[in-house]
């Protein structure tokens, strides 16, 4: 964790990776706006608290804004996508809309890693926290594979699109089966929140929806089996 | 938990559903080899303890035993090839050789049910504990697909070999992928621990090996995964 105004802005332009940022919710001056505007600059996600809640975060003299560093080094999408293609390569992407817990997040990265998807892409709001725990879960995974945060899975949807990606969601609204697919070319698989699946004004651009058959009672997978399940689907067509 | 010897034996007696049961290490007398003998008899796993860890565990007068309640309801697997063969059905199995994580057990008892998996077999020494977390983790299919409980995942094997059904192991030694596998007709899938995998004795009587192709540099998938991509892969062939 990092305290203080000026510690953190030192933080963030330093380029150390962060996680999340608290700051007292009634906090005002010309270096609270200005860490405030570096930080929606960066797409670095922060949180308006109360001071109670600081309180309890530290005993030390925090200022106003507590910061946790991220255990994972983001990258960014716009980078990332003219590279793969200069490398001559299909991307082959997962995106994950509002998976929130720390472990499925860790399995998927994990599974991702070892079925050669390029990135993994995640919000920079209601995702999973990029912490010890996730990097733990995935095995090492997510120091390896390249992880992308973005201000909105909508726009990196519509910017994968005018890339030439396929998108693809997992949703258990679609009408055809994960096997009926193509998984050809450069695709990105969209996995939604462990809840309520993927937003409904992403699930109106994607290019296809499937689904994974389900025979039982229970009628859902589990987010990191279900991304498991269609990830090594796509990695036998490709 | 349920306390004292007298009231352990009852339980037993009653059919109730243990998980495991600590035992103080010294402890002798008839009732004492009244109680082993039953466990014994019952597949029930035991453990003997120093008294500290008993007193540990609870500050009642446990009288040198603690019994742990399971939230699951165990089946015999002897009592149910039978019945599937009866009702027609190639039997689907899945066997879990040392998986202990019980988020792993709950999410491969999740997939399972939801694939129309016959029942998960797990050894009675260990395993992960068929408790409230799992049946929370397996999104409540541990209350719904059948759980056998057995002295021996080796002997479990031998018994399901003769009864017809070939048995095949999730290995990351095998030469042939998955994908090649026969998962057609009655068929066991043996799952191996997190750490080591399936025992080398088991390994060398199932009748066939296969495994996962990894790309990437981690080489491992968490077994819950895995457990998701193979089932998925024999769903789709049978």
């Amino acid at each position: 964790m990092i305290f203080g105004i000026r510690a953190t802005i030192e933080a963030v332009m330093a380029g150390r990776e962060l996680d999340k940022i608290f700051i007292r919710r009634d906090m005002g001056g010309d270096l609270a706006h200005e860490l405030t505007n570096l930080l929606l600059e960066r797409n670095i996600p922060f949180q308006r608290v109360p001071l109670e809640k600081l309180n309890r975060l530290t005993m030390k003299n925090h200022q106003g804004v507590v910061a946790f560093t991220s255990s994972i080094e983001y990258q960014s999408l716009e980078n990332l996508i003219p590279m793969l293609y200069e490398q001559g390569r299909d991307p082959f992407l997962v995106l994950l809309d509002g998976v929130t817990d720390v472990r499925n997040f860790g399995a998927i990265a994990r599974t991702a890693e070892c079925a050669g998807v390029d990135a993994v892409v995640v919000p920079s709001k209601g995702a999973a926290a990029g912490n010890a725990d996730a990097v733990k879960t995935s095995a090492g995974a997510l120091n390896i594979i390249p992880v992308c945060r973005t201000s909105s899975i909508h726009n990196a949807v519509s910017y994968l699109q005018k890339c030439g990606v396929r998108v693809i969601a997992a949703s258990e609204k679609a009408t055809h089966s994960y096997t009926d697919a193509d998984w050809h070319g450069p695709i990105a698989l969209v996995m939604g929140a462990e809840d309520v699946g993927i937003a409904p004004d992403i699930l109106r651009i994607v290019d296809d929806m499937v689904a994974i058959p389900v025979l039982g009672k229970i009628q859902s997978l589990n987010v990191s089996v279900a991304a498991g399940i269609m990830i090594y689907e796509a990695l036998k067509s490709r």
